[in-house]
C-alpha cells in the first residue's frame, strides 16, 4: 500500500514538474518527496533533503559521480540488505569542534524487516581529550558500553549526585530522565561509548533536554515565558537573560586542565557507588574462549540494571585471521557494532530471499540469500534472532563487536558447527533422513572441527562482498 | 508518506469536483474524504462528518463565522501544539437528557506525536442527581477518579454483586469485562468521573456492552437469532421479543427516590468491601505541600489495583495565584484533566520546534518551543515524560488537576527551579563550563527561590496564549 | 488514508490500462496492485498473484464462474466479517505428498480490527502415517494443540535432545530457536497438530531454518561462502557439496518402518522428560461438564510453559444437537480451530454494526451486528474480548472446538444464559430500570433456563448463514 503510494506520488510529481518546465524536475521531485515524508520524523526528513542538495551541486556541476549517495537512495527504495550500516546510515546528533554523538537512521526508516526493533536506537558518543559534556537527560532509557579511553560520568539527582568512573569495557545504564554528564580525562585518547536506547514517549523518537545552557546548546528554560521564569526563579528579568544568554560553544567543550582535575579528583572521592552504578564486561563470565576469539556474555536476567530493559551485552574477540563458528540466537534480536579491527560478516536470510524470488514461496519450505558485509570500526549490523551467521577476523588485526542483545534473558547462542553443535546431536535416522545419505557422510562433515565456538579462518581472506 | 497521499488525494478530488460542476465542491470534497478514512475508525469518520455538515450549512446560510471547527480541521492537519485536548476534541460515547459519557479522540488521530500513548483513552462520565447508568461491560480495563459528587457503583460477576460507595477524591480501577452500573444518590450535584481506558482487543478502539437493554440501549442479546435465544432462555420468542423491545429511554436514566434509596440502602449494608474497590487520593502520601499548592501521588508499584496496568495516579492543588515549580517527569507520559478552576500551562517541546525550523536540527543540539495553553475545568493536557513543565493558577480560584501517569512505577518528578532543584547539585566547574559564567551567577539565579514545588505565581496574570 | 491512496490506485490504473489498450485490462491492473502490496509481505503477495492467475485462465476460458474466490476478494477489500477463516485464508507454508504445514494468513492482511492479534500466527501441520518431517527452528515461540493422531516429536539442544510422545489432546511449547522434528509413527492415521505462533523478530513474520536438508528443503548453509564452509568444517569443498546437493524430497519425508520404529524405540526409552515437555488437555481441570457439552480450561498462569506466553488454551466438547450458553471472556481474544464435527457460530459485534450503520453512532449507546458462520473442521473464528458468543452443534455429530486465548491469565467465561448468568445477579431496581419491565417480566426469561453453560440446542436446525 506504502509503495503504491509512492508509484503514484512518483507519477503525479513526474507530471507537475514536466508542466512547470522551468525547473529541474529532478531535484524538485527530490525536494518534494522529502516534505511528503512523515511531518515528525525530522531525522528522516533531514537527510532526505541532503541527498537532495547533493542531488542538486552534482547536476549543477554537471558531476554524476558521487555515486554513495545514490547508491544510498536507490537501496533504501530497493531494501535490499537493511541488516548493515554504515556512516551514512547515522546523523549527526550534536557536533562541536571537541566531538560529536551520532545516531543511527531509525530502522523502520530503513526496513520494515526491522519493525520488530523498531523501538531501539544506537548512537555512538565520540569526546576529545580534555573535554566536558554539558549536563542533559533524556526522554530514553540507555546502557552504554565504553568502547574506547577513559572517563568520568555524573548523575545527579535532586537529593545529590553520584560519579563514575569509565573504562573500557564499561557498561552501565542510565535511566530516562536522569540529568547526566561526562569528562574524558585523558591527555591523549579520546572517550568513545557506544549507545543502546531506548525511548519512553514516542517509539523510536527520543531528544536530549539541556537545562543548563545558553544558545546552543540552547537551554529548555528559555522557552518558558518571562514572567514565568521570573516566578519561579525570584529573580529580575535582565538577570535570567544575562545567564541564560551566555553559553554559545554547543554540548561539548574543552575545559582547563584545573577542571578536568577538580572534577575527576572530586569523583574519585566520591566514588564508592562504582559497583552500583558500572560493572566491566571483562569480569563476567567468558562463556568461550580458545586461541581464536573469546567471547564475554552478560545475561540480563541475572544484572538488575538491565533486568527491565531485557538487554544483554556481548563482546566477541576474534584474533587475526580467525573466524566464529556460523551460529544463531535463540530469541535475541543483536545489534553489534564492530569496536575496533576488520572483517566481514555473512547471514544466511530467509526474508531477503523470498523477495529476490517474485516472493513465490517454493512448497518444499524457504530458501535462504546470502547477506553479507565487510566490517570495518563503526560499522553496525542487526542480527535476528534464529538467522545463521559468521564473523571473519581481518588477517592483519583482532576483530572487537560488541552486540546489544534485545530480548536477552535466556537466549542461547547455538552453535551450527564444531564441538557440539546441534546436527550431531541429531540420532542415525533423523540425519539420514534430513540430509539423504548415510549417517557416515554426514558425520565426516559435522565431526571434522574439533574446536568449540572459535576456528581457524578461511585461508585465503576474502575481499569486499564478492563471493569467491 | 501518509501526507504525501493526502495531498494527492486533495488534488485529484478537486479535479474531480470540478469536474462535476454542480455540486458545492468544498462539501462533496469533504464528504469524499470523510469517506476514505479507516472504515473501522468510525469515531474519526464520525467527527469528520459533523464538520462537512457544519460546512455546508454555513455555505448554505452564507455564514462563514464558526471559526472554531474551521480552526480544529486546520489545526490537526498541520499538527500544532497535539498536546492539549479541548471540549471539541471529545465525541459522545453516550448521551441522553440526564447526563452522558464523553471520550477523547484517539490520541494518534491527533499526532503520530502521542503514539506511545496510542492504546489508552480518556472519558469522562456526567450523570445528573438521581439518576442510574444502566449495567454494561467494556472491553477495555478502566480507572476512574471521582472528579465531583458521590454516587454507588456495583460490579456483577457470575457469583454476585459488590457496591462501592464513591465520593470525591476516590480512586477505582474496573477490570476489563467486568459489568458495572452506577447511580447518582445526591439530590443536588453531579456526579462526575474522569476514566482513563485501555482497550484490550484493539489498540486505542473499545466498545460497550449492554445486555440489559432493549432498543435503547440496544441490548447484544438481540443481535442473536430468534432460534438461539429460544433455546438459550428455554423461552417462547413473543416473551423474549417483549423483553428486549422495551427499553427506549437510553443509557442514562432518572430513577424514583424509592429506587435509589433501595440501591443506596442496600449498598451501604453490603459495603465492607469498600477497602478493596476503592480508595481516596486525600489518604495518600502528600508528596509536597505549602501555602501555595499540594501534591497528592500514587504510585502503581503500591497499590494492587494499579500495579498491572502500571498506572499511577496524581492530584494538584495549587491555591488561587500561585504555580507549580518548572519540573518533568522522569518516565512517566501524564494525561492530566482539569477538575476544577483555570489557569495556564506552558511547556518546553523539543520536538514542534524541530518541525518549525523545517527540521534542520543546530549541531549543538535540539531547541526547544514553548507549548501553551488555557486551562478550565475539562482541558486535558498530555505531558510527555522529560519535557518540562509549570502550571499557573489563575487569581480568582484554585486549580485543581488530576493526572494520569502512563508508565507510573517508580516514576519522579525532578524539579528545575527552587528548593531541591536539580541544578543546585551540579559541581562547580559543571556549572560554568555548562552556563559560561561564573558559579556565583548561575546561584544567584538558582538559588533565589526559596519554596519547593509550588510558588508564588507571576504577578501580572498571564491572559490567553499570547506571549508577553 | 489506506483506503484513499487504493481507490486512487485503482483510478489510476483504470486509467493507465485503458491507455495501453491491448493487455486484459483487469488482469493487469490486478497485478499491479499485487505488485505494489508492501513487498515483504511474501505471502499476502503470493496469495494476491494466485488469484490474478484465477482471473486470467477465467477470461481465457470465457467462465466467470469461480465465485468463491472472487468473493474472498471483495469480502477482504469490504472488510465484512474479518472473524471468520477458511480453507481459502491460508496458505501453504510447505507441501510434500507426504503432508502438508498450512499457515493462516497475517490478521491484519484481513483487517485492522485484528490489530491486537497482529503478532500471533495460526497454522496446522498434517502429516501421513510413517513420515518424517526434517529438523528445523523456527524464529518464533509456538503452542500445539495434538488434535488427533500419534507421533514423537524431538527436540534438540547443543547438549543432547529430548523425545516426547504426542497423542491426542496433548499440549506442548516450544520455545523459539529450538530445533526439533517430528514422526508420525502410527501405521493408518495422520497426526494433525493444530499451532499458535507468536514470532520474535518482526511482528507477525516467521520463517522455518533447516539446517539439515540439501536443495529441498534448502539447507542454510548453503547460504554461506564455499570458503567459509571449509573453514568451519574443516573440509573440502566437494565433500560439503555433495552433502548439501543431496535431499530434494521436500521438508516432510516417508521413513521405513526400521527407521519409524528405531526412532520410535529410543523415544519412548529415554522419555521420562514427557511430563516436563507435554501435559494432556483431558487432565485439566473439567470447569463446566453436563450432558450436553464438556469445557476443558488451561489458565497459562499455572502452566509453566505457557506463562511468559499468557496464552490459554480451552477445548470445547458440545454433544450433537446441544450448544453452550451465550458468553463473553472478560479479557481473551479467542482464537478458535474446529478440530471435529460440524456447526454453527454466532456473536455480538458493536464495531461492525457500526459500519453498517454509515458510522452514526447512536447517543444511547452501540448498537450489535450479529457475525455468524458455519464451522467445519479447520474453521478458525476469532472471538474478541467481552464480544458475547454462542456455538451450536449439528445434529449428526459432536462438534470439537480447541481455543488458544491470547492475554489469558485471569480470563474468565461469563454465561449470559443459564444458571449463573450475570443478568440474575443484577439487584432488582437494575433489573426493572435497565429493561423497562417488571422484575418479575426479566426473571421468567432469565431463570427458565435451568441448566448450565452447555444447553439442549435450538429445535431447527439452522442451516448456513441466512437467519430465519
Amino acid at each position: 500500500m506504502m509503495r503504491a503510494c509512492l508509484v503514484l506520488f512518483a507519477l503525479l510529481l513526474v507530471s507537475a514538474t514536466i508542466a512547470l518546465g522551468t525547473r529541474d524536475p529532478e531535484v524538485e521531485q527530490c525536494r518534494a518527496k522529502c516534505e511528503s515524508e512523515r511531518h515528525f520524523d525530522k531525522e528522516r526528513r533531514q537527510r532526505c533533503f541532503q541527498r537532495c542538495e547533493e542531488k542538486q551541486s552534482r547536476r549543477e556541476g554537471g558531476d554524476e559521480i558521487m555515486e554513495g549517495r545514490e547508491s544510498e537512495e536507490e537501496e533504501e527504495e530497493q531494501g535490499h540488505n537493511p541488516y548493515v550500516f554504515e556512516d551514512r546510515h547515522f546523523v549527526t546528533g550534536m557536533r562541536t569542534q571537541h566531538g560529536r554523538l551520532r545516531i543511527l537512521q531509525k530502522f523502520t526508516d530503513r526496513s520494515e524487516l526491522l519493525r520488530g526493533i523498531e523501538n531501539y536506537r544506537v548512537a555512538t558518543l565520540e569526546i576529545d581529550p580534555q573535554t566536558f559534556v554539558v549536563p542533559s537527560h533524556w526522554d530514553a532509557d540507555s546502557v552504554f558500553f565504553v568502547a574506547r579511553g577513559q572517563g568520568t560520568l555524573t548523575s545527579v539527582c535532586k537529593d545529590g549526585r553520584e560519579s563514575y568512573n569509565l573504562k573500557q569495557g564499561d557498561i552501565m545504564r542510565i535511566k530516562a530522565g536522569t540529568t547526566s554528564y561526562v569528562i574524558n580525562q585523558d591527555n591523549d585518547q579520546r572517550l568513545i561509548l557506544v549507545k543502546l536506547i531506548k525511548p519512553v514517549n514516542t517509539p523510536g523518537n527520543f531528544e536530549a533536554f539541556f537545562g543548563a545552557g545558553g544558545e546552543n546548546p540552547e537551554s529548555f528554560y528559555s522557552a518558558f515565558s518571562n514572567e514565568i521564569l521570573e516566578a519561579a526563579f525570584n529573580t529580575k528579568r535582565d538577570r535570567l537573560q544575562r545567564l541564560f544568554g551566555q553559553q554559545k560553544q554547543g554540548g561539548i567543550l574543552k575545559a582547563s586542565q584545573e577542571q578536568i582535575r577538580a572534577m575527576s579528583h572530586r569523583q574519585e572521592e566520591g566514588r564508592g557507588g562504582e559497583s552500583k552504578g558500572t560493572f566491566n564486561i571483562y569480569s563476567q563470565r567468558r562463556t568461550h574462549s580458545n586461541q581464536y576469539g573469546q567471547l564475554y556474555v552478560v545475561d540480563p536476567s541475572r544484572h538488575r540494571q538491565l533486568q527491565d530493559l531485557d538487554i544483554g551485552i556481548c563482546l566477541v574477540n576474534i584474533t587475526q585471521g580467525a573466524m566464529t563458528a556460523p551460529l544463531y540466537n535463540t530469541k535475541s534480536t543483536t545489534i553489534a557494532v564492530v569496536v575496533e579491527g576488520e572483517g566481514y560478516f555473512e547471514m544466511a536470510c530467509p526474508h531477503l530471499s523470498s523477495e529476490s524470488q517474485g516472493s513465490r514461496r517454493p512448497a518444499g519450505g524457504p530458501s535462504y540469500q546470502k547477506v553479507s558485509t565487510r566490517l570495518r570500526q563503526g560499522t553496525a549490523v542487526v542480527i535476528p534472532a534464529g538467522h545463521p551467521s559468521v564473523v571473519v577476523a581481518s588477517k592483519n588485526q583482532n576483530l572487537q563487536i560488541v552486540g546489544f542483545e534485545i530480548n536477552g534473558s535466556n537466549n542461547e547462542k547455538i552453535p551450527l558447527a564444531g564441538l557440539r553443535n546441534v546436527i550431531n546431536q541429531l540420532e542415525r535416522e533423523a540425519k539420514e533422513l534430513a540430509f539423504g545419505v548415510s549417517e557416515r557422510q554426514v558425520d565426516e562433515v559435522f565431526r571434522s572441527q574439533e574446536e568449540e565456538f572459535f576456528f581457524k579462518g578461511p585461508r585465503q581472506q576474502h575481499q569486499g562482498r564478492s563471493d569467491e
